[in-house]
């Protein structure tokens, strides 16, 4: 057997973002995203389709929480103990090594769906390899920004694909992370 | 002579943006836009040749002062009265009507350059017509939003165009105010 086999098998983080022009994903916390496009929701639930798991945040599992309970789904929160309840796990990842949650489960695709604390916490920890960005033709000037980080740094991407998604102008950028 | 031409000329507001893919426009109020790419400022150089003046907030004023010195510059502040040096008007928009001064100059194509308030402000007095958001290939998670409002807004653009500036993905859309 080659060396190559060996190695403990990658597993593909994959971030799906739907934003404004001006980078906000949501009206608050708590609230959904019933403004993106009927194009927009289709290419998710596709995409979704082709996943092992997913992972949120507390808020965003509360938002979708029929859906998601469906799912193999990691809800992050600075509260819980590690449970279990049915296809739901519930973990703070400062004390329970998410990466070897998901190696366990042989996950091999996994969705990261926000919010903003979420994305960032992936892309801290090298979780973050490919990003779906569907720009919905608004400005919303206030709202919850796509990552919210503590402090200004420099991720790189590379830009794989962009697709117009409907005539009205809704696109989909596909990143690659890039370090 | 026609009704319509006895109207005023219409003046065309077009905002320019460079952002992160995160919807981040600098590290904070005082900083430049160092990260942008040699396509982008070659792109927005052209752009402001065909532009009648600019319009900019207090911190992107003394941020590019000695560029901005050189144009026909409205710097909106909350503090001065009005007030001209050289080429350059200081006004504070809630004392003194903006869009009055502008016409009075007879400028037909103006310039939005930013910050986020400025932005807003524009947006929110329909003076914002034209929109070009540069997307730089990072994520910063932390710094200066594009736009600041005070609350959730939903404003409508209709998308014009979307082009590649280079390889490594830095791209240029172009939206069209809808309402």
């Amino acid at each position: 057997m080659s060396q190559k086999l060996k190695l403990p098998h990658k597993i593909l983080c994959v971030a799906y973002v739907a934003t404004s022009i001006d980078g906000r994903i949501a009206r608050s916390g708590n609230s959904g995203t019933d403004w993106t496009s009927a194009e927009d929701r289709k290419f998710f639930q596709n995409a979704l389709a082709q996943m092992d798991a997913v992972i949120v945040g507390r808020n965003t599992y509360e938002v979708a929480k029929t859906k998601l309970n469906r799912r193999n789904t990691f809800v992050l929160t600075s509260k819980a103990k590690l449970e279990q309840k049915g296809s739901v796990i519930f973990l703070n990842p400062a004390k329970h090594n998410l990466k070897k949650l998901l190696a366990s489960k042989n996950y091999k695709r996994v969705a990261i769906l926000g919010g903003p604390q979420v994305y960032n916490f992936c892309l801290q920890n090298k979780m973050l390899d490919e990003l779906f960005v569907t720009i919905e033709p608004y400005v919303f000037t206030s709202g919850v920004p796509m990552f919210s980080g503590n402090k200004f740094k420099k991720y790189n991407f590379v830009l794989k694909s962009v697709k117009k998604l409907n005539n009205r102008g809704t696109i989909l950028l596909n990143y690659q992370y890039a370090g």
